[in-house]
């Protein structure tokens, strides 16, 4: 390979970026626009300014690096990024890594002389963590149209500020017009945030899709009743038809061939006693498939069972729907590009979909995109054991220069 | 049949006990020894002295009416009985349907001119429920001698009081030693306080037994993880064991040819949300059977089945026993007659076991015992909708009377 990133010097910079944002006790809460996030953008700039890139902020508080030249500048440029926001007591990797990966990938093409085909952009999205502001992934919505900004800047945050004020205060309310850039394609490297790759022994994921995500509330009534005195036939026990759904999910999972992945994450009886048959049973249901018509059909195959439980069981059940999100297929052109780099660096790489949402899913709707996962050591994230080890760190911004110089050179 | 109870009379006295022990807003709660209770025990006593019953009263408070004769006095008495004390918020046919019942069986005889061959006696036994004082049951496991009589003198009651001191208040500290009268056989009348004879037609109940009941915590430990990033197969979803458990007991219970009934009434999740799988699930189990070698078969087969669970599941599993009684089964010579006395009024019967503890289950220790169902509509009991029709109260107390009869004139 002619080019390659100094993984020590990344690994430095994330380790500098994690410093700023922490409070007095060292928790680190860079929470969208705090005087920590603050910071992080500052520095996030400064790196950038050092590189000579030109720095741009939107309207909604996106910063963008970009290095073009008088050869590349009417070219659609390369974009990768992430987000440098954080969740309460966060971990360091989280979003940085996509936004220093990039900046190291510029850094290193560079200095190396280099001569890209198109500009490359490393862009810092706005709020992707959703803690402070909701909805998460609001600047990349904005970025690509999905929100309109003004409704964005009035969002009221969970401490009654409004997210447009709070990015004046900081200086981040930026003179762009969001989605001022069209990308050629966008590549996010990330941490898994799950623990497959670990497990499994991957260093690269080339993730196809990111997961469609259905959350529900299911409300089972049954009759409460004597446990002693009731005879079995003339139960209508409402916690045990709630046990049925917890294990036919599973059943549904296991079918699935990978692709499915259900949790019964809450649950609450009434009236709650030892010796009562519960006549109420609440719990919460995900389902999660990056396929639509799998999940759409999982979505299907336990509305059915609900029924099915209701004749069986003579309870009575209803589902409210809390979250509904279809799946985003990425770019097959793109995620074959990563598989390729992964394959030229000799790394142990495989497909896998990403179960939490980022920002590629936004940026998906404008132009290819794919993402680069490396390992999350036993999967811990939103934690301040999250941890990358740092050969694994340096892979993964190999392989996403790799794939930025693939795609810079493609027509 | 020469002789029948007055069933409206019968009807008319549970009512008027009824009215006694009810606080301003009509709520009948007639805890031990509490002022309604001592009301209520006046009540049973007069109407006792109002068929010259020689009244005696024990160490622990219970009440015996008398009914002998100089022909008959060195014989072993046919006992029956029950208890006047309530749950809170209470109906008004629970004990008090045994106690009455018996006083109307007696009244009927001696009214009706019969020369019993054995004394007769109907006990209204002390703190049955165990609502004020700890254990239920106690005032007839103190007559059979399964609790020492100071020890149940000093127990403190939830509001601080001490039985003893409660009973002297009242005047039912009385002077005669537990277990004074030894019975040549006990029949106690109950109202069922489940719905299988409402449910399924018959007017009395046959009661063979009183179920054994096994209470356990149970405490399931997995690993909280991602809803969406945890694939299926690296869960550990404490969640899920649980419900496993549910299902499995319930497959038990329908493989117990009606024997066994297994509950899981309350629950418990963390850390309860919605995108995380359960790490920890506390529940408690509820097992009942009649049969000893069958109850303690139940206990063993969760026992192992929580240990495969273990492997399977990759999960943790403690279990905490809250209580455990074994069942106590009548005897069978009092069973056929109670039968016998079924099929002779032409009244539709069938054999049934308790689900809840009774008196007679602790005179079960020291005589032969059985004990006779009327059906409680919809099995509505502890609650002021409690409710048993005229004739089929009137039913039981007929088969009583046979038995007591039947008994009588045994050797």
């Amino acid at each position: 390979m002619k080019y390659s990133v100094d993984g020590k010097h990344l690994h430095q910079r994330l380790k500098d970026l994690g410093k700023l944002g922490r409070d007095e006790n060292g928790v680190l809460s860079r929470l969208e626009a705090n005087p920590g996030e603050k910071e992080g953008r500052d520095q996030v700039v400064a790196w950038m300014k050092e590189l000579d890139l030109k720095v741009a902020i939107d309207k909604i508080g996106n910063i963008f690096g970009i290095w073009e030249t008088e050869e590349n500048k009417d070219q659609a440029p390369v974009m990768v990024g992430s987000h440098i926001d954080s969740v309460m007591n966060a971990g360091i990797y989280d979003g940085c890594y996509g936004v220093l990966g990039g900046i190291e990938v510029i850094r290193t093409l560079k200095e190396g002389g280099y001569k890209s085909p198109r500009p490359l952009v490393v862009g810092a999205f706005t709020n992707e963590e959703g803690v402070r502001y909701q909805p998460d992934m609001l600047g990349s919505l904005v970025y690509v149209g999905g929100l309109e900004l003004d409704e964005a800047l009035n969002t009221v945050g969970i401490d009654g500020s409004k997210l447009g004020e709070e990015l004046e205060k900081i200086g981040y309310a930026g003179p762009e017009e969001p989605g001022f850039i069209k990308p050629y394609a966008y590549v996010e490297l990330h941490v898994e945030q799950g623990p497959v790759l670990d497990h499994e022994g991957y260093t690269i994921g080339a993730v196809d899709s990111v997961q469609g995500i259905s959350w529900q509330k299911i409300t089972i009534e049954g009759e409460a009743n004597h446990a002693g005195t009731t005879p079995t036939r003339l139960r209508v026990d409402a916690g045990l038809a709630a046990a049925k759904v917890n294990t036919f999910l599973r059943e549904r999972a296991d079918k699935s061939n990978h692709t499915t992945v259900a949790t019964v994450g809450s649950i609450e009886f009434q009236p709650n006693l030892v010796n009562v048959i519960p006549s109420k049973a609440r719990f919460t249901v995900d389902i999660r498939n990056s396929n639509l018509e799998k999940f759409l059909e999982e979505g299907k195959a336990l509305k059915l069972y609900l029924k099915e439980l209701e004749d069986s069981d003579m309870v009575k059940i209803s589902t409210e729907s809390l979250a509904q999100f279809d799946p985003v297929p990425f770019d097959e052109d793109v995620i074959l590009r990563v598989e390729k780099a992964a394959e030229n660096r000799g790394l142990k790489y495989r497909r896998i979909t990403s179960g939490a949402g980022h920002d590629a899913q936004m940026l998906a709707r404008i132009c290819p995109t794919a993402m680069i996962f490396a390992p999350s050591i036993k999967g811990i994230s939103h934690n301040p054991n999250e941890a990358t080890d740092e050969k694994d760190l340096t892979a993964g911004a190999n392989v996403l220069l790799d794939v930025v110089m693939d795609l810079a050179e493609s027509n």
